[in-house]
């Protein structure tokens, strides 16, 4: 799916349908740092016409995402928790180049952002199988797709902006290191968890 | 004009007429750091529902109206510059208690938040007056009714949340602060310039 190379193990699922607050909290969190993500990176390319139009339009989808995770919070008689911490993230950014030239700083960081899109997809879908609630089912269909829009998004931005870089090669080179991180994952009740 | 003591300097306008495309810039730039500003008030109260809910829609406009700036700078064949540093607002910043209760200091953050939709307000006024580009003139009539609209909001959750937080005490404090700060600008042609 999306080029994963290694699937989310099953028991995560099992985690998510015992601590659903849990799930919804995490999720809130991930789609507003969505919208920071995209946010800073219109910081550091405002001259980049077309790629800040789009960041823009992705930026105000993920904050409709968070409205609308917060209104499911709220529908449950819940309150958003505080902030969660995405050490899966965390990682991924690990991999970004700080150094090299602006192309590859650039295509690193639209490949994490793909990177991210890409496993929040295979994790909605697998919500969209095994969410006790219908609501939330038909929620995290919806969702499942705009994320798939949106790596479309930055894959093609990469190939756009990438100028001499390789970028089948290095998106090569992020799957087997994202294969690396979430192998260590699926033990916790989140979205990347 | 919202409770402003001091109205800006006319010699602005003059300012702007002949740097639209640094106004523009700049004004982008407003814009995103106003969802910023938002989303990290949303970070702090999270258990307060209907402020985040409120925020969250806020945040959304702010995005918007930051893709609408944008996309006035490219019909224009301009491209967005690098963003600008506000020190009007950083200035205003230094007025919120980082001490205090929490009551107080949500208090300070919504009212600092006002505070700037209320100058932004002025200005868009006087852009609406000043500028010699008609499209421009009715783009800043529309965004002068959502500043006003902001500010009611955030004024009116800082009497909802103020608890026993003197909030018509503390507004007038921060409105003699900010005439002081004012009185100092009105030299760049930038929003808060």
């Amino acid at each position: 799916m999306l080029g994963l190379q290694l699937p989310t193990d099953p028991r995560w699922a099992e985690l998510i349908r015992q601590d659903l607050p849990e799930l919804l909290t995490d999720h809130a969190w991930c789609e507003l740092k969505a919208a920071s993500n995209v946010m800073s990176m219109i910081v550091r390319y405002p001259d980049l016409s077309e790629l800040i139009v789009e960041l823009t339009r992705i930026g105000q989808e993920e904050l409709d995402h968070f409205g609308q995770v917060v209104a499911k919070i709220h529908a449950r008689g819940w309150v958003l928790g505080p902030e969660r911490k995405d050490n899966y993230v965390n990682e991924l950014m690990q991999f970004v180049r700080k150094d090299g030239g602006r192309e590859e700083r650039l295509v690193d960081r639209l490949l994490f952002s793909a990177m991210i899109e890409a496993r929040s997809c295979e994790r909605f879908k697998m919500l969209t199988e095994q969410v006790d609630d219908a609501e939330l089912r038909d929620f995290y269909r919806d969702l499942m797709v705009s994320e798939a829009g949106h790596y479309t998004t930055f894959i093609g931005f990469a190939r756009t902006y990438g100028g001499r870089v390789d970028v089948d090669a290095r998106w090569k080179q992020f799957l087997t290191y994202e294969a690396e991180v979430i192998a260590r994952y699926g033990t916790a009740p989140t979205i990347h968890g």
